[in-house]
């Protein structure tokens, strides 16, 4: 009996770069070099500096690279802490029909993989689509229906992971099973996290479950072989089973990391349409003093994920989308500084964040809003946007990936590290060991 | 607004070693006896020996005991293997209401953490008290009902862990939140991991979690206030809730190490009725070979969790009811050599495996059993148990767990080391410094 964990083992183990065409290597760079830029904006965070000073007493040889800083940690803690600087900045990919963050938890696991181990920069690759692929097959509608409860992001992330480092490491279909299962196991990640810092620990935690899932694999610990699909199992586990089929079929006709897509601002991806629609306003020459109110009209999953009126702290802002307006409509963008403290507390942003008002409409899509606002002379104008920049009808170019990724370093790496890193992601199919990519976002200092 | 997570954590923090009656402190003792047993005999096993290959080349500064081994590693890595050893026979403790093995994941983590940080022996038992504590009350029906795919021991492990670690390293209120709500977003396990070494790997993860927990918060690291209880957080997404004041309400008023017991079989619990009739017929003389049947009666639950029928593996035999009454019949006696490959390919054990039924009676508790057997010359006989050996009506007394802890470290302690290591835990509440427990499982060799 065949199951179906063990199927896909099967595909995993068998699976070639040469079956991804072209355009699908190249949707992995883009999502290597946004997953980089985002870690490059986090990596000072206070997260990340209490999570190192918390771990190096335990921390092992200093092999692996902690990114856009001059320290190393051996590979698990690397994982960790470089899956923290990933997602602290709410800066991450977005799948468009499945809602995931896929790269940060693997590309962290297998970045650290490639200091200890020999990985061809194809492999990396083509390691990075594999794990992309699992995450968005096991949170497919047609698999499961998953409790509101959990952050989706993060209950497949771990297993994304174990599979990509599985295959990098040139697992058997036999161990890649039990790396999944050790991985599913393991799979955790509550969405009450949100606003505070265990929200990108999450990421971390599942780039260093995935990690030592393929690594314990590799020397032969076992796992369930029916993890995901068991009666006790990943997926009854976390929800309501529906076909284990959508595991597995249709497997190579597309590769779910063409649906990757790049976020234009660093905050809750739900935020982003009324985002794009206020800054679309204040460049109609709207001026923050003239608006009396603001009126959104969202997706219900926007107000119960984003719902926040009084973010006091900027992790509760990046999650506030009356905050992500009322900072649009003052200051004509919306990038990391938006959310810093100053700006939560600057009055024109406190105002108007009071006289926002976000209301649902079910019949609206999930990247779609209309923000109305009341003028202090009675007039009303009123902009609704389809689809936000960054979302798949409007893509950030491989231009403005690297225009995100630079203005994220700043203050990080050097104008010479930037241009040899975006270098070495767009040459990565061509590199003989992928470490290069770890090397070249390590820090002078 | 004052959330029970946050009145865990005060009351967690406000808690003191002279809180406990001197029986409390001594079951403690008793419960730290028996995990040390269970590590002991655990701890050559070869999933240990696998973890231990896997993770050497990232662990850091060797300063905590691998138990009954000579090597040391990093505190994070003890924690993790230790759980492994501990857990790998199935030789746990077990609350007599609530179903979990509590000990281990939260002794783990304090053994490991009393090898970084001054711990008095008194605070380290005072520390397990509060852990086991925790978990029981998370686990209380009263709190929620949890899906049955969920390993209920590993999902409040991290969090019991935590809480120990915390208290331990005597954080603040507002830490040890922060502790419950990073351990609470790593809360994970399954049980379709049963016959694999996962599960085992699940004590040693959770320890792992909750032992980083509270090293994070110790650094101002933060988690979710409403880790546990809110919307989103850990009650809901693993099961319904019920009234939260059941996490909080009579504290101190009785605690639920008291009603720990110990396993005097190694193996599931569940079979353990069934396994003490068997030996009660095989003492009366009844001999293998005249049986021609055996048919056992027990509750669903026994089934559900022990029902495999051909164990291939140790791991497998150890949760199948139907070996560990054959086992008893024919060698009338159940340690950890009947789960060897020779005990489950003996002849005469496959035979009255085969020839064993089991029957489900819905009105039986959980710890009833009945067995009848129909000898060859077409007689039968019948053995009822009420409650099985080492239940909280029949528990180990000190002696026996000292016994036991004697024959699981055969081959692992010298007889003077044995006797030093039962002398520490009988002492511990008087030992200035905690670490001597870890010195004292220490092997040399």
């Amino acid at each position: 009996m065949t199951t179906p964990t063990r199927r896909l083992a099967h595909l995993i183990s068998a699976s070639s770069p040469s079956d991804l065409p072209p355009h699908v290597v190249h949707e992995a760079k883009r999502s290597i070099l946004n997953w980089l830029g985002a870690a490059l904006g986090g990596c000072r965070d206070e997260s990340v500096h209490l999570a190192l000073s918390a771990l190096s007493e335990f921390t092992g040889p200093p092999h692996a690279t902690v990114i856009g800083r001059a320290t190393r940690v051996d590979a698990l803690n690397a994982a960790l802490v470089n899956g923290i600087s990933s997602n602290i900045l709410d800066f991450d990919d977005c799948h468009a029909r499945v809602v995931v963050h896929p790269a940060a938890s693997i590309a962290c696991a297998l970045l650290a993989l490639s200091q200890t181990r020999p990985v061809r920069g194809i492999d990396f690759l083509h390691a990075l689509v594999l794990g992309v692929e699992v995450e968005c097959r096991l949170l497919d509608p047609r698999t499961a229906q998953y409790k509101f409860a959990w952050s989706p992001t993060t209950t497949v992330a771990g297993m994304g992971a174990a599979a990509a480092c599985a295959r990098a490491l040139r697992l058997t279909e036999q161990q890649i099973a039990w790396a999944l299962g050790i991985a599913a196991t393991q799979a955790s990640g509550l969405r009450e996290t949100g606003g505070s810092m265990s929200k990108a620990l999450n990421a971390g935690h599942s780039a260093h479950c995935g990690l030592s899932a393929a690594l314990l694999a590799a020397r032969g610990f076992t796992g369930s072989e029916s993890a995901l699909e068991g009666v006790n199992g990943f997926i009854v586990a976390f929800g309501d089973p529906g076909d284990m089929e959508a595991l597995v079929d249709a497997w190579g006709s597309n590769w779910h990391i063409e649906l990757n897509t790049y976020k234009a601002f660093p905050c809750g991806i739900v935020t982003h349409p009324a985002i794009d629609a206020c800054l679309e306003l204040h460049r109609q020459g709207i001026r923050p003093a003239e608006i009396a109110s603001v009126q959104l009209t969202v997706h219900p999953v926007a107000v119960r994920l984003t719902g926040r009126e009084n973010p006091a702290a900027p992790l509760e802002a990046k999650l506030s989308v009356a905050h992500c307006a009322a900072a649009a409509l003052t200051r004509g963008k919306v990038t990391v500084r938006e959310f810093d403290p100053d700006a939560i507390a600057d009055p024109q942003v406190s105002r108007l964040r009071r006289a926002t008002r976000a209301a649902i409409n079910e019949a609206y899509a999930i990247d779609e809003a209309q923000v109305e606002v009341t003028l202090a002379d009675g007039r009303t104008i009123r902009k609704h946007v389809d689809h936000p920049v960054g979302s798949l009808e409007r893509p950030l170019s491989d231009g403005q990936l690297e225009e995100k990724l630079r203005a994220l370093s700043e203050g990080v790496l050097t104008d010479a590290q930037v241009n040899a890193l975006i270098a070495a992601v767009w040459s990565l199919d061509r590199a003989e060991n992928a470490d290069v990519l770890a090397d070249a976002c390590q820090a002078l200092r």
